[in-house]
């Protein structure tokens, strides 16, 4: 089944990306709500809420665990959530110390910290391409800066400019979101724990001790519980939308710097009807992930609308969104990298 | 890799679809595509174009061919559309007649109207499911009906009404929703022939007819090409969001009840913190596939905006959107029937 | 106050339309929303519900009736809604009659009918407008259709086409959307009448025939209360979106052309820093309105979603999005027209 | 012409803001610009680049001119910007000393420059309403925070939490907001300053300096030119979307509250039909504005995708959603503070 081109076994090539797809895959999902169930037994063995040896257990899980992927999905499809059926089997597989496994959390805990975990990895990546993307435009502008290039403006010859203005324009964005991606890896995405109603009422006074441990060992930031409110993850959409819509202004200029004449880029797509065309087929996808990005950052800002203490409704649509525009940001980088690395003349 | 809820091992039980997402699946995208070229070959065979011997072993390859998808993969991250290999790897297969496959095509021939024969059965799935959902709404108008409710507007308790009255608001726009699909179904979706830049060039005085022939064989309607004039895509997804709307209005609806105690659902999903929990989990997915969609459309609207004779930009982008606003269509009247199914008592 | 674009001072001029935005005004408004209350106590009193004397005076009220601005929005602030305080206010006006005005209606009565007028002239004007842009692109093809026109694809040059091929691609979708709005006012917009909670029940049997009369007086169609189900204003707003953004392609196209020295275009836009430079500015504007529009469709896809019997927040919302979306259709088809008018050389 | 319901007569009571949308006025756009003009010349003057005594005649401007509004627009609708003529007015009215004003710059310089300098003013007034906000929800705490409330997650009763833990859950993201909005303020709105194409050719070694001097007279920060990256638009609208995102989550809940009687809410809304309902007005219009404002970002990030040294497509896209963005977070914040002040009970 491939209704998204992101695993889509003829498009995945085209607009996906391996590695920021694999933090989205069932087995990082599994394995990230594993770590932030095997934290939260050790912080709370070591504030005393439960045994020692029951957190042992627990962080064991980890290599011996075989999650029934099939039984999780049918669960899932009634509860609205894998937690309850996984707790289940995590439970099934530690016999004497079950009781402990999941203390005092709910299902969001489990999921919103897990997400974190993955998307702080995400970052790293997302980090690193960013770099590679600056440096790239650093060698451009060594080998072609001087040259001259009509500046166009409205869609019309202004004056003449040289390739390391534009190259410049390209380049200040990318650098922004570095540092912003930086800031943001830097203070520690937000580990969420609240218990059944964000309260955390199981663990008394030991609540805001446990926090700050299980937070401490996630290497995520300590915070108080953000069940409903979601500002976090519309500030993770926005980044990668900037993301995408710099790297997509790029595309577009490639694009027409290519029918210009200005641009010469190697590589470059077949026709099935015209063999000798090369299309600008890179420079075009960047154009197409900004505006993926733009239409769905939408959807997680609708999705702050929260009811109550936790809404269903607005929290699934999150796991339709976001993922995906991580992927397409991912994408972005990916692409945009080899295609600048393609790049035979400026100007 | 699981970018998408729809294709995810642990979520697609609760938000995807497996007869509608099977139309988007690899196999089903490449024997549509194969559809399209016998059909073509059949139809210029009959005009005088090609070898009749030609168009039948390109009909057979529908029983041979195997593709190599890696190849695919990797030439449709260079060329942006997998055609151009996939018609080398059809001639290769096809030996002398290899000459005739494809004659005065190009890849958005093949790609949209396969999309339309694919979208044709997807439209015969919603069609169905609508009819199965307004039926199951009388079969609880029968149950209850006449039973008194207390009508609601703007949050607040306004007069009585009855289970009738409500019901009916869900229903009337289903009625609606059902004969739209079959308006279009009736139609016909249109067939997609402009050979490299819309013109139909190589065929001469042939392209009309040959036209008229590919869409009668496909049982598809004739038009002229729409490489660059997309309403026809808009009205599509327009459609699977007001089909998604629609039943969201009903899930909002349930969800409310439940709370109020108006509502007695079966089912229902668990809680990994409150076990005494059952919460109204399809009522609230059909809240978030509106959403969903809704947020979706914005880019088939963006998608407008081709330039030229063909945008690979703004065509790229509806395959990121347009599978998936059909899966979530479908999803969500598969939900509505079983949510509607599950009902104990209204009113 | 002017911060949306249709409105503003210096912008109205380049962005607005003074047409179509005339049916938002507030006296548009008003007179549309007593229209409907003249039309109902006339089908009232001839189904023997009130006096006729009784609607020989609210009819009257469209002569002498002054509004009183400033208490109407006051109140709405208050009341989410203009109708509780102009009915107040009508009714101080007719003195005996007083208590007939306005009976067995409700709020969102009065103020979907009303729209539903307003936006029947809409469809009026955009249909007019869509015939002459029509007429001014066979203006163009008898002029320069035959001239060479290099075709491109994915933003290369492609094969040779003529200026008509392209022409042919402007004007197909153009035509569809005027049949499209012609098949929409053929069938008459729909009459909103439901009462209190969509029941009718202060009109007992009479009520489906005074809908019938209501809906014939306003040369609206029959149909029963749609309070909560929105599908009209999202079939009315992607109908506006389809035609900015078949617009928009071609002020896409005309702009790349302009670059390429394909199109010559009379006017233009000055630069305050280069006085050499002739802007396409109209081309680039239905690029804008395209988006524009694009974005709003989604939150009216959004407002579907209505809990129970009416919803205040997402009925609010269609307010903030589809007059909008009319008058940047509106305003497409306006500078569609002078723009085409302007082209001195195609090809 | 009302095509906005921020400018409406009869809704702007119940929508708008009129302190937020003074700053979007034709006069307040028209001062900002001047403010530019004036802080420009005094840069350059300082400079030695053009005369003081010219400097000081432009400084003058501020007292003496009126603009001629319809000519501005009517060169507007030509000319795409509104600077070409008003700097043809303006140096109408300078004699002598005509052509050192807007030296170096362009139409983007001031209208950009001109918004930032508004926008700096925008996030003034929201932080002040953000603070009082929080202040309001610290004496709902005061007042009603130790009493019960039932805890729901995904609209089912949980647990027993207390009216503070739902409070807290509005206050923190607010709390994050205003920190938000003050390292905006504090790290000061950019400079736009470029010239014709970005590079400041006109103005040799003494253009960094001249772009200091110019951010330091505006109270700007000092940024090279962003005319084609528009990063900072997106974080704006991203920053107005979460204000009223939060707020929208506290609407739904109070509405939900309302209607369950577990919020007592002055004031209220009248309804046409039932005088006797109370409706949850300023609730459900927080919904409305937190719906609004989370589509019209996904225009924002749209118009990302400039072409070249500058796109008038997509700057003027923003036009049409950034002013309405940042009126409907100081409307959501008036009504957020009326609407807790009105709170009578909670829990």
């Amino acid at each position: 089944m491939t209704a998204s081109v992101f695993d889509h076994p003829l498009l995945s090539g085209l607009l996906g990306d391996t590695e920021v797809a694999a933090q989205f895959s069932a087995a990082a999902e599994l394995q990230a709500m594993l770590s932030f169930e095997a934290a939260l037994a050790k912080a709370e063995a070591e504030e005393g809420l439960i045994p020692v040896p029951a957190a042992e257990a627990i962080a064991g899980l980890a290599e011996d665990f075989v999650a029934d992927l099939d039984a999780l999905n049918q669960a899932t499809a009634r509860d609205g959530v894998v937690i309850p059926d996984l707790v289940r089997q995590w439970r099934a597989a530690l016999g004497e110390h079950a009781s402990h496994l999941h203390f005092g959390a709910t299902s969001q805990d489990a999921i919103d910290s897990g997400l974190m975990l993955r998307l702080s990895e995400v970052l790293r990546i997302v980090s690193q391409r960013l770099a590679a993307i600056i440096a790239a435009l650093d060698g451009l502008e060594t080998r072609f800066g001087p040259q001259p290039l009509m500046g166009k403006t409205r869609m019309q010859a202004a004056i003449e400019i040289t390739v390391a203005a534009r190259l410049k324009s390209w380049r200040l964005p990318l650098v922004e979101l570095r540092d912003a991606v930086a800031a943001l890896s830097g203070a520690g995405l937000p580990v969420q724990f609240g218990g059944a109603a964000g309260t955390l009422e199981k663990l008394g006074t030991s609540a805001v001790p446990v926090r700050a441990r299980l937070a401490a060992e996630l290497r995520l930031s300590d915070r108080s519980q953000w069940h409903s409110q979601r500002s976090i993850i519309t500030e993770l959409g926005g980044l990668f939308a900037r993301i995408t819509g710099s790297l997509g202004k790029t595309g577009q200029d490639l694009a027409l710097m290519a029918d210009a004449g200005t641009a010469l880029l190697g590589g470059g797509g077949a026709s099935s009807a015209m063999p000798h065309k090369r299309n600008p087929v890179k420079a075009e996808v960047l154009v197409t992930l900004a505006r993926f990005n733009a239409v769905q950052i939408s959807g997680l800002h609708q999705a702050m609308v929260h009811e109550q203490e936790r809404s269903g409704a607005a929290w699934t649509l999150e796991w339709m969104l976001l993922p995906q525009m991580a992927v397409a940001a991912g994408a972005s980088t990916r692409i945009a990298a080899e295609l600048l690395g393609s790049v035979e003349n400026l100007g």
